[in-house]
């Protein structure tokens, strides 16, 4: 028992030699499922790397990885040598670690409790050869459970978190606890995104709020917390996401692309008003 | 330490008790998030207590508890007698049992890793007088971890799962792996259901695949499970959902409610198939 003890304090202590040099530490956070997260941490990933700064993604949704497809690096094996593990290179040299990498194929499931996946992600923070960074991003999986959990726990000076919310009130709910979750704990938050905001019909330019509208905006003024903008549906952005091609990149021109680069912008605006600027 | 493993064991003993005064318990299980997993449970509901079921519908989803909002009862509390704790009562006289009716507001978060949350499952199983159902329709939480875990091994006789996936191939991917989870650990899958598949302009009636089509069906195909149908995008489900009344009543008429119909139907013919006809 003792000696595990130790193992975990000399874990740790990698942990700390590893995330000091990387210059920020971002985490998209939700509470709720299937709001864009992944495909909001994979956008702004290729948008810091685009302005030059050195960007790794740290993939913490265990059972449904989605980044290495949106980023189109599936398949890639995570190489080992003397530092640790090596990331796999996505566009733009983006460093990924993703438990997709480490799955022999789509049907095999990661049938795992809290304690599992605590000493997974121990070991992504302490053993990967990040190298160093200007930003490490770090999508969360759903909900307010073991894996937001570690992650606050074994990164002590993670610069914001990214809230990231669907307009419907269901959301707003699940989304105003995942606020609470971050002031318990006492990590900053950088800000709320509105993400499938209305939809525009590209046929007749009708809108339509699909999945509602304005309930980030809501959460922000209710909460008290910076509202960073919100990015409204389109197809292309699912396509884009299921082709691995950047949709910021392949659809810059369209209004959800201009939105998601404002939000970009905001975090900026953010590390410098904090005084950390990249 | 052996006093605590005879409560677990009266434990278990109790949810048998109970389990067994149920006909059927069915699970909607999806991996990924934010498909409509809990929608779709809570107008299933709807839907079995309209032909005269008594039906129950369990809310795992601790962290981001939706049912009781999607019904239109949020705000109840959970009262408690000699048979345990009972359930609050939703429309058409369907027992809920929801982490959400035991939070005190909006803001609160579950911060629980695993144990803690098996444990309230534990309890939600045991202690919960259910009384006499026909259905009780158990909510997974995203994933494949703790939550729908401890679901399989307290509940022994699971009529079967119904997987929810969004047509994406990023949800595809993640739902696969739910596949996977559900067979290695033995369960009857129902089949798959596609929501969110494809959208009809209601001005112009254009149609878009905004978050893609035929997800589900190529599932099905390439897995070899039953394909139970496909649900289209409509905002007056999510309106509905955000009200707490019941789409598949407010808007019968609608294609997305037929279809929800037409995949309820299919629930039945897999029970009477099954030879355990409610």
């Amino acid at each position: 028992m003792e000696e595990r003890a130790k193992e975990m304090q000399e874990q740790e202590r990698r942990i700390k030699i590893r995330m000091a040099k990387i210059k920020h530490k971002l985490a998209i956070l939700s509470g709720k499922g299937g709001v864009g997260k992944s495909t909001i941490a994979a956008n702004l990933a290729i948008a810091l790397a685009r302005k030059g700064y050195k960007v790794g993604v740290l993939d913490v949704d265990i059972h449904g990885p989605s980044i290495p497809k949106i980023l189109g690096i599936r398949g890639r094996e995570l190489a080992t040598g003397p530092p640790g593990i090596f990331p796999a290179k996505g566009p733009l040299d983006i460093r990924v670690v993703s438990m997709d990498f480490l799955l022999p194929d789509d049907e095999t499931p990661v049938i795992w409790r809290g304690p599992m996946k605590m000493g997974a992600i121990r070991q992504f923070l302490a053993d990967v050869a990040w190298g160093n960074l200007d930003f490490l991003l770090i999508d969360l999986p759903p909900g307010t459970g073991d894996e937001p959990l570690s992650i606050m726990q074994l990164i002590s000076d993670i610069d914001g978190i990214l809230m990231i919310t669907a307009p419907s009130e269901v959301s707003q709910i699940v989304v105003k606890r995942a606020i609470g979750f971050t002031r318990e704990l006492r990590v900053p938050l950088v800000g709320v995104i509105e993400n499938m905001s209305g939809f525009v019909c590209p046929k007749c330019g009708a809108e339509f709020d699909i999945l509602g509208i304005g309930g980030g905006q809501k959460i922000s003024e209710e909460l008290g917390v910076p509202f960073l903008g919100k990015i409204p549906i389109d197809q292309r952005i699912c396509e884009d996401s299921d082709r691995g091609t950047p949709f910021i990149i392949e659809h810059a021109e369209t209004p959800a692309a201009k939105a998601f680069m404002q939000v970009v912008d905001k975090v900026e605006g953010y590390l410098k008003q904090r005084g950390t600027q990249a």
